[in-house]
């Protein structure tokens, strides 16, 4: 367990968000850290597990392990017990996005070299062993949520639980962003196209996290409802301010490549509204997840509003 | 529906197999065809669905979904409901397939070119496409396993099934064999470590395929062992063929590049016992398949040997 960091590079929220949410996000992180590494095992053969650790410990914002378990105490206003539902939905949505940057940084699809700050790991570990980690990590997310003694989920639960991530991470969900997003490449979407793509891409696996959080905290119909309209304005706003940071920030804040949108000519919310009008709109998709968050009625909302804040305001 | 052949090529099964085996297995097959003609989705956006049914539809011998049929078959004595779970297993495990060929054939892996007498899925739709509808093909899995009205599953049942799936597609299964294959190359691994990969790597889902069409039939715990034996010698049986295989055939009897584990310097069953002791060792895998069946005490297993038969004695 040396490799858990108590306060890592990834804590950087900006000092606004509160020294309640910061402590809370700390702690949190530190968790998810520590059952990341009891989950992805060290054991799978001919330096697999190598590869799917490299992938997914020690980096990263774990901002969708965060959504989960804020959602969660958030309805049902307890910390959800460490290794119950919430935590497995939190561990499991962060390796389908871990899965999902190993298969992205590909040379066939993104070809990048630098990610969480480190060489990708393609670069570390060859591409064929990328190939068979992402596909492994892809896995292991479903089977987080199917622990063989039941991980004291119901069935129906579990199978709610795996129903709306594989929804959210196949066609209808990130696989297919991925996809239009490949085709896109040197086109100019419009906007409604731009944030369809979007919503899949990214967007489905951040309502996700909320969607699954809310779930294992047993939410109410209501709540939920109110619950996905703050998840997609969330989603959407992530990425539009992703697009604002690949044209302002340097690729050591980022740490990952910055610049690389334009260079790819990708179509981006800057390239189609401009700079001003974009952070406009990451503004107006932050007031709205605000209101839905009012609107839900939850237990004790603060961490959802402040997750927000910071999507919006952070710099990397 | 116009692309699913009635007598599709993969229904060349020895004659010796017998007109009652040859009948059930022509419509088992047809009505897998349309099952994943239906599921397979055309609507997964931007080319993602055309590549992912092109991996999928129109060919492969189907030999997993079979397996779960017949398993199925032979534990209740009737033939499953069409669309219910054994169904939907029998879909799944063959998409579980499906999308490891896709990978396998990557340029980073196989590099191969032709697969089930078609150009491969990569030569076809690109790299990254490929890549892509890889990774929906294993999301669909998981998803057919979990339809929005549970499509008459009890969830305990599956959960149930997904877990089996996921834990033979992932680093403890296919994932892990894979892995396993990749630093094998150009080294001499003896018989047991050689097992082990294959066990993992083509084994694990043809025993999933068993287990899993035995738990949608409700087989008690004393068949399922049974069909766990059957399930494991077959896996073996297949990969010690494929091997032999692989140096008697020519590709356009396989379908596939023949000669390439040779070429690829790869250790094999025949390269570890010669070509006579690899076929033996085939047929005493074929007696102990047939021998676990019996101990089975099923309502009728005459497809499930028909099946060992079929896999050691094949052509292609």
């Amino acid at each position: 367990m040396a490799s858990i960091s108590a306060t890592p590079q990834s804590l950087a929220f900006p000092s606004d968000a509160g020294t309640d949410f910061h402590a809370w996000s700390a702690e949190r992180l530190a968790q998810v850290e520590a059952l990341l590494e009891r989950w992805v095992p060290p054991e799978a053969p001919a330096g697999l597990g190598a590869a799917m650790r490299y992938a997914v410990l020690d980096g990263g914002k774990r901002l969708r392990p965060l959504l989960a378990l804020a959602t969660a105490e958030a309805v049902a206003g307890v910390v959800p017990a460490l290794g119950d539902a919430a935590w497995r939905a939190a561990c499991a949505v962060e390796l389908i996005h871990a899965y999902s940057l190993v298969h992205d940084d590909l040379p066939c699809m993104d070809n990048d070299v630098l990610r969480r700050g480190k060489p990708t790991v393609h670069v570390r570990f060859g591409e064929a062993q990328a190939l068979l980690a992402g596909d492994a990590l892809q896995a292991l997310a479903f089977e987080l949520l199917l622990p063989a003694d039941g991980g004291g989920m119901a069935p129906a639960l579990a199978a709610r639980l795996c129903r709306q991530l594989v929804c959210a991470s196949g066609w209808q969900g990130m696989a297919g962003g991925q996809a239009i997003d490949l085709a896109g490449v040197g086109q100019l979407l419009d906007q409604a196209r731009l944030e369809d793509m979007h919503r899949r891409k990214t967007g489905a696996l951040l309502l996700v996290s909320v969607e699954m959080g809310a779930m294992a905290a047993g939410a109410d119909e209501p709540a939920l409802a109110a619950l996905r309209d703050y998840g997609r304005a969330l989603g959407l706003a992530f990425q539009v301010v992703d697009d604002i940071l690949d044209v302002t920030a340097d690729s050591a804040t980022l740490g990952k490549t910055a610049g690389k949108d334009a260079a790819a000519d990708k179509p981006t919310f800057v390239s189609l509204l401009g700079l001003a009008a974009a952070q406009a709109y990451a503004d107006a998709l932050l007031a709205r997840a605000h209101e839905a968050l009012d609107v839900a009625q939850l237990a004790d909302a603060r961490h959802l509003h402040a997750i927000a804040d910071w999507v919006v305001r952070r710099n990397h």
